[in-house]
Formats: structure tokens, C-alpha cells, sequence
């Protein structure tokens, strides 16, 4: 039976700090390290062994799989790292306390920012101090968004599983996908078929490895979260 | 112009208890960790940025190059783990200790496997401690050697080198390498032009890069240790 499973990474230092982070590369805090080692252990205690990884080419991602297969001991494994399993790029909210933000523009627009299917925020401005990631080498040559909404971020991480992931989910592969909110909820919208309205109410929660029993036909048999079970 | 970088992991715990190790998975002991960090710190001090990194599927090689691009900021490159550049399989000698190994069957026979060319240690038997490395998941579908020369181990290395590293580096990529002793002295053998007899004699340090600069054609023009530069 295929399975797919799910991992936010761990705590970064702008989840503790509150900070709207997006495609900048904010690295994992202790607590991060110690949750996405924990993920790997729980792995191991429940018998989900591993194929394949993939993850995203941000640091907090990587290093969540690198943890985690530590942990399994599973280091030797496949592990493929694409940008179009980043984090959501939040534009011109890059760097923003969320606090701050509500304060200076209303909780009603960050609501809308954050909540809204396909209202993006403002795009990151050439004189950002985050402005350097769209020039970031890892990025050369493609088309590096000023802002996504959630939208945007499902229409490049749907074809990238399509391509990549599908292929080997149906080799029967057991799949790892270390990645972020945003790029995380593209995959468990179309898997669990949630709506527009709903899936931008979905938390998940970091360093929590969430299953994906699927069908032959890769549709979703069950999903639940491995601490439970 | 194609530049090679040799990295031969960092110390490993069975380095520092001065065992054969082989293909037994032994991990970085604390000074190991450090060395890679540094080498990494040393390629960014140098200038020597990668497009493209290869490792092995032992863990003290693979967080070599993990620990090593991370000092970099650089651990969203891709990395590429290929059995094939393991270190040599030290077949019945693994686990022992070389001292000990010396007591009990004398310099002569010891210095003929560690240092011929063409002559495996004796195979690693199935009632070894060891043993269950022959079974090892990571190395399915592969006809696991008992035992290996260093001529063997070339025989596997430098098939590798042509199919995988020569592409990417006739591309123009930045290529590191992070390995074993007995891989990289595959590499330095062809590179160099190193004899039979000579190669066995080649010490390559923990975690001290070695600079492959080469021509279009993929021959030497300079091998430098980056740490002298």
C-alpha cells in the first residue's frame, strides 16, 4: 500500500519569533532540532520505515529530514530537494513580527493575508532587507515570485508531486515529504479533497509526521497523525 | 574550469579506537564533526563555492558533507549518495583492532593487506559481529563484496567517477566529493597518475580538502591541499 507522510519541519527561530518568514531561509531553533529528531524516532518506534525523501531548499526543511533520518538511522536514504516545495513566499511580509503587523494595518487585512485562498500580500520591495533572496543563487533561473498566495503556492507544488512524488508513490515507494505549512497544504488538500475556504484553516502542526495510507490509484484510504496511533 | 574537491570525512569513532571499519556504518566522533564544519568554513574563507556534491551511503561520510555544506550555507545543493564510493570492504579485518590485529597474526600479513594493491583481507564470515552489513537494506539489489582489495574497490569507484562526476563536471560544475581513504585514493590514482604501487602508500587526511584543478578534458592541471593555499 502506498504511503506518504507528511513532516512540517520543526520550530524555526521566526515560528518562535513570530515572524512572517516565507521563503527566507531562517534556520531551525533547539527545540526544532529536538522535534524533528523526535519525528525520526517516532518513525522508527512505530515501524514506518522509508523509501525516498524529498524536501524543499530551505535549511529549516533540510535539516528537519537530515534529523529525522539520523534519528532512523535511514541517513543513507534518497533525499531530493526542490524549491517548489518551499514555504509559501509571504512577499512584503517577509520579516514582519505578526503582532506589529496586526497593529500597523488591522487585524482584518493580515487576516486576509494569511486566511484568503488567493489574495497574496503586498510583493517584497527592492529596498526590503530581505530583498536579496529573490537574487539567491539557488535560484537561478527561475521565476522567483515577489509573493504567493496560497493559491499560487498549490499551482507549483501540485505539478512538482504530479512529476516527482506520484512516480514514486506508485513504484511503491514509502515517500517523506519534509516541508512547510503552506507547501504542506497543498498536498492534504488535494489528498484529503478540502476546499478553498477550508484548507487555509488547516494547522499543521511542526515536527508531527502525519500518514497518508493511499489506494492504488493514490487516493486517500486514511490519514492520521503518528503520534496517535 | 572544472574544479574537483576531495573531502575525506571527518574522524570516525572507530578512527580514533584505530579499527578496520570498511563498510561498518561508524559515525563521526565530536573532533569528526568539527573537522567537517571547518572544511566547510575553509572552502567559504577560500572562495570555493559548489554546484554539486557526491558522498557515499556511510553516514560518517554522508554528515561530512552535510555538516560541510551547512558551514557553507549551502545545504540546499544537491548531494548524490552512491554505494559505490563507500570505503574499501575490509572483509574478516572489520572491527579489529589494528594493534590487536598485528599481535596475532604479525606486521608482515597486516602491512600485505592494508598496503598491497591486489590482495583482499581474508572474507568477512558469516558468523562475524559484523555480518548483518552483508543484509544491510541500503545495499539491495547489490552484489555485496566479502571482502576487497583496493583494486577492487577502484574497479567500483572509477566506473562511478565516469558515469556520474565526469558529466556534471564537463558541465562546468563545481564538484565536491566527500568519501573515504580508500574511494578517494581511487580518484587520486586516475587523476594523478598514481602507480599500483605507490597508491597504496597515498595518506589522505580527515576533513582537509584536496583541489582538483582540471582542463576541458577532465586531466590535472593543479592538486592542491586548500588549507595551503
Amino acid at each position: 500500500m502506498p504511503t506518504l507522510i507528511l513532516l512540517r519541519h520543526g520550530q524555526s527561530q521566526w515560528n518562535l519569533e513570530n515572524r512572517f518568514t516565507g521563503w527566507w531561509d531562517v534556520d531551525l531553533t533547539e527545540q526544532g532540532v529536538a522535534e524533528a529528531k523526535a519525528a525520526g524516532t517516532l518513525l522508527t518506534d512505530k515501524g514506518m520505515d522509508l523509501d525516498l525523501v524529498f524536501t524543499s531548499v530551505q535549511k529549516r526543511a533540510i535539516r528537519t529530514a537530515n534529523l529525522a533520518l539520523e534519528a532512523m538511522d535511514r541517513l543513507w536514504l534518497p533525499l531530493v530537494k526542490d524549491w517548489r516545495l518551499n514555504e509559501r513566499h509571504y512577499g512584503g511580509l517577509t520579516g514582519l513580527n505578526k503582532a506589529e503587523t496586526v497593529a500597523k494595518v488591522g487585524e482584518e487585512q493580515v487576516k486576509i493575508w494569511r486566511r484568503s485562498f488567493d489574495v497574496p500580500p503586498p510583493p517584497l520591495e527592492a529596498d526590503s532587507a530581505y530583498a536579496s533572496l529573490q537574487q539567491d543563487r539557488r535560484y537561478a533561473g527561475i521565476a522567483v515570485p515577489a509573493t504567493e498566495s496560497l493559491k499560487d503556492t498549490i499551482a507549483r507544488v501540485l505539478p512538482y508531486y504530479e512529476a516527482e512524488i506520484v512516480p514514486a508513490l506508485k513504484a511503491g515507494k514509502r515517500v517523506l515529504v519534509a516541508a512547510h505549512g503552506n507547501s504542506l497544504r497543498a498536498l492534504e488538500k488535494h489528498l484529503s479533497g478540502i476546499s478553498d475556504a477550508d484548507i487555509t484553516g488547516l494547522e499543521i502542526p511542526t515536527g508531527q509526521p502525519i500518514v497518508y495510507e493511499l489506494d492504488e490509484a493514490l487516493n486517500r484510504v486514511d490519514r492520521y497523525y503518528l503520534s496517535e496511533r
